[in-house]
């Protein structure tokens, strides 16, 4: 595929009495031999500026481009000799967590990146709560208005930051799940939760920043990223763009962990996706002690096999403060290789000793000592907790067979595993195949892929060709709607033991390679 | 060619479990069978009302369409059981006259016509005044002011007077010459007047009509007709649709007579065309008493052969105040074919007798006695005011026979010569014959288009399927720069003839079968 970048220098001929092709034309007509193109588009405000930039370059130009599903159009057009630089930023648009990379548009490279909360946070940290909060027309706006003003303000920090404005961007690539693309865009996204959960719009497509609301340049367009519907959003179809999975040979899987797990698994011929209530254990807030990452926060943990003592570590070694997704998966592995808990799940009392309590007739693990943590009293957690993880992972487990079975494969059978998310990137994989939430492949099957939103959103920007690919990869997925029937309720009894009813799955794992990998 | 409405009715199928795709996603699929295409583009203010207006019509829409160069588009959706018209709006934009033609965009029917004359008259009647006035950035932005207030205005009294709204139209066709295209479009015309001729776009597309600031539907879309230089406009191109030259198998000539004689000549496989100043004596102003057609103006005039008695007809049959184009040919054939005058076109003093006066030296005619002028003084006509129209009829002939010879042909081979414009449609062919200003063809070989430019707008409006052949047509003609060489000049001198040099052109004409086609 030959590399076209998204701005082109030109230098046209010029006007005379023999070749009097108006300014627009004569542009399109350069463009059309360089881009192997006829669908070039130019609008009125282009037009209005055209013929003075054109006269003061002396034909000598640089072209800004975009594309949209009907072909290419052209949203800058600057005198070569002009340096002004030409950015593009790509958006990771989270329900949390909105992140921003900018970009040089010329040469495709990152130049810096910036974060933050997403400000709808305020009326509510989950979709659900938002969505109803959009019920309202001002609710709505409201919304629309929180997520824009927000992200206008970090593209102007993000630009000032590095010696630019706003107005040099002018094309931006976002990637959210289908909720956080609604809202954003001003769409209703009242019929995305009821049933039979209908999006507005698969294909957004390429609009203008301006109509958007983005202070971006006034030319500016913005390429938002389809979704296959309510629950598969734009961010996964970024993701696996970035993954590289939909352009290999072999059938490798692609796993969102979160509230929810989202799971590709195909080739460069095929893709079929599913998506399924993880369970609330693996992003905070079931856990009593859970929590998201953040200062303080457990994410790593390990036991000593011998004296079975626990050795923790936190995000910036402050005192704890509770434990994440990571730290929880670390702990029942340690934890379950230790004997602290048996097959079930159950909390050994033999073995976990004057650790164990019990708190209104829940038995609960003290994991922090009163005088460690950071609020002065015990972070245990409790039978509770570990149940919650338990059917999180079994849930996991059994989509991935359930997926991986629907094409006559076995979890196994993978010989490639990303793991998409920030969060997915904290996960350490040996124990998450300790507990059974992940098929026992050799390590190197599994690939972390970071932020593979932001990351897929990042490569539209970096030249025009993967554009089609996104449609195409949109296109070539089969969602697969997880029926709970009797036969997903057999595997995901079976999956709920550590690791595994059928041990003979997870042959791999042992309590001392776990320790090797734990450095705090 | 199948048709295809701007207006379509679907009934989609019901979203379900089984068949979540999102609401826009959905039409466009349904479209994109009755359409026969991939490429159907919705904006994002159509997304936001879509899921709305998909519900309460249960899923069962009229759907309105419009097309870009990229492809097709939706511009409004309706429940199948609303009503409300859809309509469209085909203008002609003349320098001088602006005509609106009301269609009904679902069957295609025209409702009704009204026009007004182009309010940038205030800055000057001709194109260059107006360019002129274009050149500071205000400039611009008055004349482009003064035309679309005019249109909105007249937009919402003619839809008003049909019961309608301006709101209802849906689609808008504007077909103008490259000047008045550019001043609308609000687009530097700068450059239409300096070497080397170059307009900002040639192939101006379609665009918002809130864009434009024109008050229609906030959905609207305007189609912009092309043009293929500063001298060959919109309207010629719409002109030349309308005609269906461009269909038709035998070799065609069009030609629009006004101060500029623009002329096409081609078939279905091939156009040429060329533009060149026919003199000013046909569109009124050169001749001392020549004016535009108006109530009192002589449009037509007779001569008896033996009594040389003048008999003349004005318009709305007022007293007469001046003589217009076609009742200046009607005169100067009639002068000719009574011996008045001579082949050189000059008074034949023995024959004008006391009609002949000399003012300043110069030969007079009277054709209209004081007492019978609206004014009370005599309306004459000069020596130089018909040497003028000689200087014209030759230009014209001359262009013919240029465009003709280019491709082989003499202009008494062509079996079909169409006349446009609003002018055209006024001068009689016999007398265009005998002047030698046209060729000697039989009458039924000519065609009267009337407003051809408004009838190629309103021809895209009827349906869909003509949109593509608009380019198609701007794209095959070839344009010919009249180039004034000796060759040119040869011609044109023997055209300076009445009817011409070589009288075997033009065998067929005389005085009787002039005078039976005159019926003051």
């Amino acid at each position: 595929m030959m590399t076209i970048s998204w701005v082109q220098t030109l230098e046209l001929s010029l006007p005379s009495l023999n070749d009097n092709t108006a300014d627009a034309d004569r542009l399109i007509h350069a463009l059309k031999s360089r881009l192997g193109s006829d669908n070039i588009a130019m609008d009125l405000d282009m037009l209005k500026t055209l013929p003075d930039v054109m006269r003061n370059a002396n034909y000598h130009i640089r072209c800004i481009l975009y594309k949209d599903r009907s072909g290419w159009g052209i949203s800058g057009v600057l005198a070569a000799k002009n340096s002004s630089p030409v950015l593009g930023m790509a958006v990771d648009l989270g329900t949390t967590r909105v992140v921003l990379r900018l970009m040089d548009l010329s040469s495709g490279r990152s130049i810096s990146e910036s974060s933050f909360d997403n400000p709808q946070l305020v009326v509510g940290p989950d979709i659900l709560t938002r969505i109803h909060h959009a019920d309202s027309p001002e609710g709505q706006r409201h919304l629309q208005n929180l997520i824009v003003d927000g992200l206008n303000r970090l593209m102007a920090e993000l630009c000032t930051s590095c010696g630019f404005a706003s107005t040099d961007v002018y094309l931006m690539a976002i990637a959210g799940n289908t909720a956080m693309t609604h809202l954003f865009m001003g769409l209703n996204p009242r019929w995305i939760i009821r049933e039979p959960y209908i999006p507005v719009v698969n294909r957004p497509g390429t609009h203008r920043a301006s109509q958007l609301g983005l202070l971006a340049n006034p030319c500016a367009r913005v390429f938002v990223f389809p979704n296959i519907g309510s629950y598969f959003g734009g961010d996964l179809i970024a993701g696996i763009l970035y993954s590289g999975l939909n352009q290999r040979e072999e059938t490798a899987i692609l796993v969102d962990v979160g509230t929810n797990a989202e799971v590709v698994l195909g080739n460069k011929n095929w893709m079929i996706a599913c998506a399924g209530a993880a369970g609330p254990a693996l992003e905070g807030g079931a856990a009593r002690m859970g929590m998201m990452a953040g200062p303080g926060v457990i994410d790593r943990v390990a036991i000593d096999p011998d004296t079975l003592q626990m050795d923790i570590h936190t995000i910036e070694n402050l005192p704890p403060v509770g434990i994440c997704g990571s730290g929880l998966i670390d702990l029942a592995a340690h934890l379950f290789l230790c004997g602290m808990l048996d097959i079930r799940g159950k909390f050994v009392a033999s073995k976990c000793r004057n650790q164990l309590k019990e708190i209104d007739g829940i038995k609960h693990l003290v994991v922090v000592d009163q005088k460690d943590a950071a609020a002065g009293c015990d972070l245990s957690i409790s039978q509770a907790d570990i149940d919650s993880l338990i059917r999180s992972k079994a849930a996991m487990y059994t989509i991935l067979e359930t997926l991986t079975a629907s094409v006559g494969m076995a979890p196994r059978d993978l010989t490639r595993f990303y793991v998409a998310g920030t969060f997915g990137s904290f996960i350490n994989p040996i124990s998450a195949i300790a507990i059974g939430m992940i098929p026992d492949l050799p390590l190197n099957c599994y690939q972390t892929l970071g932020n593979s939103s932001l990351g897929g959103a990042a490569r539209i920007l970096e030249s025009s060709e993967l554009f089609e690919e996104i449609d195409r990869i949109r296109d070539s997925i089969t969602y697969l709607e997880l029926n709970v029937n009797q036969d997903f309720m057999n595997r995901f009894s079976a999956a709920k033991f550590l690791p595994h009813t059928d041990k003979s799955l997870f042959p791999s794992v042992n309590i001392h390679e776990l320790l090797q990998d734990f450095t705090p």
